[in-house]
């Protein structure tokens, strides 16, 4: 068994890859759900939802979100209707929101909604939400906290962010099966993949008995780094490192997750700033053979690391 | 002010003529609320949406119900979840429901919420609920009792009906907008619309006081009979009045609104039958035309009986 921690887009495509060459129910996506928010009376999990999408062979892979062939009716007539329509939610994306907000309301849980969707679009892996209560990050700016979403989509990106917070994690706890996982001798090791450090890992370690289970891990745990070149392939990473006094370098991302993980897995482009234990790879995934390779290459690290 | 009572395709197509040949501003029609229901976690309104839908010009005339140039991608998306999709919501028709359900939940109350859509979608004179609160029409049937949707849509309204109940009404209270009309010395005159005497006005007359109101009005009112040639245009009208051992004629339909209306209209095919006060037409309305004319043909009539 390999435990994934994946947040958005990069982290989908090596869940992906890894769920592609593992055999099937060899694999667990925990999947941050620091980003979820209710609109439109909607619970939205967009993390959990990219991951499905992408490991159903169901996403959009040029558009870097949502549904392949969505259309966006709906949302034009919300619009028309007065309705909020900054962030857009296409026809077929929005099954899985009503759908997801009907079960919440009968007394289900993310765990067992997340689950029993990955079931019906033929995921052979599990894929999970890192927890069942309410988590939400807010991000710190000089202009005030503001909601993710506001943050991401609204403003895209555009405010500084001096911190981020992640609302409800004290009192969290890991979902059922991560924490079944987590005591599991089957369990052979971790991969974090290449998801934003900040917005989409951190919230999972804010998890209580995430970050210890993982300094205490006996099994080995790697990362990759979602840098390329310094820079982030999709989304504020690269500009938030620098927004909190970080060198967007495999560096930093190493000091990042000191004490958590036995290795890093970089990119060429990234070589000179290496520091200590890594691998050295090509990290960009174009396709679903590059998702593959990374995954192929993120195994091995992990059992050579198994093996040190 | 004229007030029209409507419940779905046939009361909308009335109730078009009128707003169409009316001076802005001075029709209210007041719909049914009986049929609304809460499915997938929206709060669903199929008749003030009917109604909505046509004044607007967006309803689909071919196929009775809905939006023109309706899409159903969410509903395919939700069937491949396993969500319930026996009741068909269109992608554009969905966003009704979910800002509806959204405003709802803040508070709004359902005339405040169809007032503003009416508004957004253009509409010049104005849609109210009968009333803002819970109101749900029961069929009973041989095999027990139905919810309204389930018996309409599920079970194609094969189950025999045995009686209706309107669950909530007895502590119903007309919306603001109709009690305040009721008593308006500006109100001329009141058009029930042929819409289902059982299915959608009589969940109307349920609600304390709009009965009385009627019965004691000192302005005409005047019906619209639903039938032509004994037979509805399109739902279970016949179907019901022979299962509750009435006769589908003018005359059961006028003795069912016996002391509230001065005169009914009926089709030319149901002369036969015809008993005391009537107005004899031609009520199929195929086209807005159509609605016109017996929008017009309704207007003299209830000015007729306001001289007689």
């Amino acid at each position: 068994m390999i435990l994934a921690f994946a947040g958005g887009v990069g982290g989908a495509r090596l869940a992906n890859g890894l769920a592609r060459i593992l055999p099937a129910g060899s694999l667990t996506v925990a999947v941050n759900t620091g980003d979820d928010f209710e609109h439109l009376g909607l619970h939205i999990s967009p993390d959990p939802d990219t991951v499905l999408y992408t490991l159903a062979g169901l996403n959009d892979a040029e558009r870097g979100w949502g549904l392949a062939g969505e259309t966006f009716a709906c949302m034009a007539a919300v619009k028309r209707l007065g309705g909020e329509d900054w962030f857009a939610l296409g026809d077929r994306d929005l099954a899985t929101h009503i759908e997801r907000t009907r079960r919440l309301a009968t007394g289900e849980t993310l765990s067992q909604i997340t689950a029993d969707f990955a079931a019906r679009l033929g995921i052979n892996q599990a894929i999970i939400p890192v927890t069942d209560d309410r988590l939400r990050t807010l991000v710190r700016t000089p202009a005030g906290e503001l909601s993710f979403q506001d943050y991401f989509v609204r403003q895209r990106c555009e405010p500084a962010v001096t911190a981020l917070v992640f609302d409800g994690a004290e009192t969290a706890t890991p979902s059922p099966a991560l924490a079944t996982l987590m005591q599991s001798p089957e369990l052979q090791g971790v991969i974090i993949c290449p998801s934003n450090p900040f917005l989409s890992i951190d919230p999972i370690l804010a998890v209580p008995g995430i970050r210890d289970w993982l300094r205490r891990r006996r099994i080995p745990c790697i990362a990759v780094s979602p840098l390329i070149g310094g820079k982030a392939v999709k989304g504020p990473a690269a500009k938030m490192m620098a927004e909190l006094d970080l060198e967007a370098t495999p560096r930093a991302i190493a000091e990042h997750y000191l004490g958590l993980i036995d290795g890093l897995i970089i990119d060429r482009a990234d070589t000179l700033q290496a520091l200590g234990e890594c691998h050295i790879t090509d990290t960009l995934m174009r396709n679903i053979e590059g998702q593959e390779r990374l995954a192929r290459e993120s195994l091995n690290y992990l059992e050579r690391q198994r093996r040190a």
